[in-house]
């Protein structure tokens, strides 16, 4: 509580030197806490140390609870009220060796990566020849022709700025080894779901359906997709072989992290803001998501120097197990069920740095004016775009069925497909003035959802279901 | 010859409907040349080939024995005459394991790459402390602060349109390792010698002083370069492990690969396209150098194309062992000794795939005059410039007392670094478009020198040094 005091003594002062110690409307307030965000955050400090200081953070490994002291230190030092960790059971899949090669025409090296839950090849790796078809409409078609072989699937990612390339190629990375094994294939390999050329391939989660051979499932970088490309092309016979040696141990102990600004006047009314801890092992998920993680943070923290601290709880929560099972989100919808209908909104912010192009919504039409009032602020940043859609964040999935308003940041993804789930998901890849964009509209955001007397009409009954690939 | 024949029939049909059939000045007929070229040339898929079938080729492995294979084949396919492999004993390194990782303040994974020509870590991996400077000088004057610790020398390399950038970094990489011994140190990083961001780290040859003691050295990729960099910033001790696996073995045969279009009136007097074929093993080395390959072979296979053929023997020699040792050019200058003096002209092409700038050279003064009109023709493809230097490309340093005028393709060398030594080093740098104007500029350069009566004036004496670097 020592630094919260001490921050709202000094915003204060700066906020009377600028002539806004009057009472003022929300707007205004929101308006310079914009500002003050956007003159210089901490939020790129943040992103440095939970990546720098805890590396990759796969759930149930060493990392993992690294990345939770570092999350609950960032808190507690910056002064939060009701720092926790809440205990989250998790899965672990873990990689280990991964090798590939191309055996003829002539031997040389493949870059791939495994899929996470994917099994591990037999003992010496697996060996076929490959088929490659376009898309699982392709696959689904191809009769006897991939039976004992390794399928390659070839589909290239759209580069998209709203990420729908991601949405459209993802199902390959997903379903595709249920798919191959129902045909009979011995093994998958995909082009990585990503938009960058060259030799870094990219990870990311699959499932296996029930009652189908589970196979080992990989993705090869763009240039390996390439080489397999041309080989095909070539014609005649392409033999690779592939090691996996990923394995699924026990489900270990993690934790959401939890720290709040109280408020003044409702502090049992919560505006949640979220994002996750977790990564993939590859990259130390910088983008993916402790970009989110301290933009959430500083967001929360730039509030709480506000004098007077709004009138309903800010709650940061750092969601775990978001890459790979979403058990973080499902444990906070369980654990904070009784005071759901308390929480007002929930706003998750899960896609890279931004720049931040606005808000996605799912709640009431009446919702719509005031998140008018909020995108109004948001404007001279470019930031002001209101888009209805179902999900503001895979961690708020769980959220829904008790109809709390589901916001997302919505950011520009043009570049981020092209470090996604991958090793070069790094703080290299961290511009601190956008970071401090997309800061400053999730503190405005935050700060009017907490402050404004009236709240979001809570979601339709109708728009609650949880997403269908949640079964 | 077969195929040359045929090429040479259908050159001829081309020419003739091209109103060209008449004699015409050489430099006409070189215009033409430079135009076909341009039009679509096969040198992509010469690259294609030599990549895909053969992958990378690391002198004295299977890949280098691949590529010998494949280059053979090729120009046996396209009709050279006195298609042939002159034996070239290779040094043999072998780069094994290798890992990195940050032992403290926190554990996280190093994306390292060992030199060529380290020395294994101990058994177990190297540990120690890192100890950071900025520069080869820094390093001298540290005094005790490097004993018994990891030597990181953090110096960028410039991004820079002739490759000046690599030329002032390459020296950290080449004596980096004996100078961090010198001050007391276990093991040397650098900062790749690279200018791309990212996890993809650079490799390349070092060596070390007689009477140093021989340690370790990796390059790191950029975004553990700049991981360390920030953790040394932080203060307190970082802690690494290094386990580098690589080796030496034994000298293994190799071979120059030879391919003629033999001259009409002078066969003889030869001007030699170089380039080589060897490469790193971390990518295929389609821009290094199987990219030259190709723009050398199609150039010859273009000259050879035309009726009449030039005066004089073009000579396409695809050479061994360039990355690390550069046995196949001193072969070479070694075996053909006696007919050195009737060498009127080495090109070699060993920049990537261009665009193409001009031309370099060293020879006489009154080689200008001649070398302007080569230039006159590449005029259009803004390939005009010409550079005095003293060396055409490595491979050709062992040509240099005899006086032959050295010549190098200019290229642009702006993204080369990039990639250059690298694993993304592979086929889909390449730009089949691009290459074709470097191709043509090669093609217009050998015709030309092989065509006019007059030959370009040698050498002078003083300028026949070998290389400092060469000792």
């Amino acid at each position: 509580m020592k630094t919260l005091a001490r921050f709202a003594f000094v915003a204060l002062g700066t906020l009377t030197s600028a002539g806004l110690a009057a009472p003022a409307g929300p707007e205004k307030t929101a308006a310079a806490l914009r500002d003050r965000i956007l003159a210089g955050s901490r939020a790129a400090e943040w992103v440095s140390q939970i990546t720098d200081l805890a590396g990759s953070r796969l759930p149930g490994t060493a990392g993992d609870r690294a990345g939770v002291a570092v999350a609950l230190s960032i808190l507690k030092g910056q002064g939060f009220a009701s720092v926790r960790a809440e205990k989250v059971m998790v899965p672990v899949w873990q990689r280990g060796v991964e090798t590939g090669e191309v055996l003829s025409p002539a031997p040389q090296k493949l870059v791939l990566t495994a899929l996470g839950g994917s099994v591990a090849t037999p003992e010496g790796g697996l060996e076929g020849e490959i088929v490659r078809v376009a898309s699982l409409a392709e696959l689904a078609a191809i009769g006897d022709g991939a039976r004992g072989k390794i399928v390659f699937i070839d589909r290239p990612t759209a580069r998209t700025s709203d990420g729908s390339g991601y949405g459209d190629a993802g199902h390959v990375r997903n379903s595709g080894a249920s798919a191959a094994a129902k045909v009979g294939a011995i093994g998958l390999l995909i082009r990585s779901i990503g938009t960058d050329p060259g030799r870094i391939p990219h990870t990311g989660g699959m499932t296996y359906e029930e009652g189908v051979p589970k196979i080992p499932a990989a993705a090869l970088s763009w240039d390996d997709a390439g080489l397999l490309r041309r080989l095909v092309a070539r014609g005649g016979p392409v033999r690779v072989r592939v090691t996996l040696g990923c394995r699924t141990l026990p489900d270990a102990e993690s934790a959401n992290i939890v720290g709040e600004v109280p408020g003044r006047e409702k502090p049992d009314e919560v505006v949640l803001l979220g994002a996750h801890l977790d990564s993939w092992d590859l990259g130390t998920g910088a983008l993916d998501d402790a970009a989110g993680c301290g933009i959430v943070i500083e967001a929360a923290r730039q509030i709480a120097a506000l004098s007077p601290r709004p009138r309903r709880t800010v709650r940061v929560v750092l969601f775990a197990n978001e890459e790979h099972g979403l058990k973080g989100g499902k444990a906070y919808a369980d654990d904070h069920a009784a005071e759901l209908p308390r929480h007002v909104a929930a706003l998750e912010v899960d896609l890279g740095q931004g720049p931040p192009l606005g808000l996605s919504w799912n709640a009431g039409t009446g919702a719509e004016a005031p998140l008018k009032t909020i995108a109004a602020v948001l404007a001279p940043i470019a930031a002001d775009r209101l888009l209805v859609g179902d999900l503001g964040g895979a961690d708020l999935a769980y959220l829904l069925p008790s109809g709390i308003p589901n916001l997302g940041l919505l950011q520009d993804a043009t570049e981020y497909f092209d470090y996604h789930h991958t090793a070069n998901d790094t703080f290299d890849r961290i511009d601190p003035k956008i970071l401090d964009r997309s800061t400053a509209a999730t503190a405005v955001a935050a700060y009017l959802l907490a402050e404004r007397p009236e709240t979001l009409e809570r979601i339709p009954e109708e728009k609650r279901k949880l997403p269908a690939w949640l079964k």
